[in-house]
């Protein structure tokens, strides 16, 4: 766990041994089974999670009862519900693993004491959040620019390997497809 | 200008007088006529923009030639191609003054020297990329949730004032309507 998480801080950041041990002792680790939430709509988010091992997917429930999945997290990734995190209100989220997978958990007084004493992950977090900002803003285009069935075969292209990982159905709820009309584009493509 | 920026970061962190004029040193003033364009498509994003006054919109150009706007930014909000600015590489996108527009421009070295020089800037724009990032979450969501008609009377009703400063066409442009379209909503909404 260690050398991983060194590894993705010291893509931004330089971090001693020392300070990384110091660093390190503001999380804790948190092991979920398949399908177990990590934070449930209605509930305020107080953690930020960068996973080590797994998958994790962030959703929302339409009006409808359909869940539809706005973002995943796999390795090295950061996943949080930033909006209910910052104004510690009720989320419209959950958080949920895909499959059997290992976080990092650091809570929201951890984080803050943390920033106070290790001001280098200033730096560190706000590359996070500019990363995340900026594919937000490509995603937000990608919706607005393609069609349902042109957004699977984009996402086919640039996440071949995610695409096997993840059931057909998630895949399904994140593009906004019906599960049959995903079958019906992949046997299309695959003629 | 120097009070108007002050405040805004006086939300986020201290800075005291001194400080505050050394850190607005590695900033210019940019003056923006309506309609003209401060990045065009194709070219590097080198810089970001803080709205003193006016309104910028980010925009891309869709295969049939169609104007899309993704993001609007007023007084006190920031602007920038973070895509483009991170992997300085050509932009998909163009930014634009709806209206006479002033900024505080902030260029890429300058921006990475203020943040050696002044570490309390980390934070500052950590805060900022934080909110950016829970900001275009919730788009997401409302994109995928709300139906066209939906997301026009759920942006009336949460920017009132916004929607009578930006032409009709630009509102179109942003939900991903016919301006046509959007005028007959308008009018249903209205008898």
């Amino acid at each position: 766990m260690r050398e991983q998480f060194r590894t993705h801080i010291n893509k931004f950041v330089n971090v001693g041994d020392d300070e990384l041990t110091d660093i390190i002792s503001y999380f804790h680790i948190q092991t979920l089974k398949k399908k177990e939430n990590l934070l449930n709509e209605g509930q305020i988010c107080k953690a930020s999670y960068f996973v080590l091992k797994g998958i994790l997917r962030k959703f929302f429930v339409n009006e409808k009862g359909v869940e539809r999945t706005t973002e995943f997290a796999i390795e090295n990734w950061w996943m949080t519900e930033t909006f209910s995190y910052l104004n510690q209100k009720p989320t419209e989220f959950s958080i949920q693993a895909v499959e059997l997978t290992e976080v990092l958990v650091i809570d929201r007084n951890a984080y803050n004491d943390l920033l106070e004493k290790h001001p280098v992950m200033e730096r560190y977090f706000r590359c996070i959040y500019q990363k995340a900002y900026a594919a937000a803003q490509m995603r937000i285009k990608y919706i607005y620019e393609h069609s349902r069935e042109e957004l699977y075969h984009s996402f086919r292209n640039s996440q071949p390997e995610f695409l096997q990982r993840v059931p057909q159905y998630l895949i399904a709820s994140y593009l906004g497809f019906t599960p049959e009309y995903l079958s019906e584009i992949r046997k299309k493509s695959i003629s």
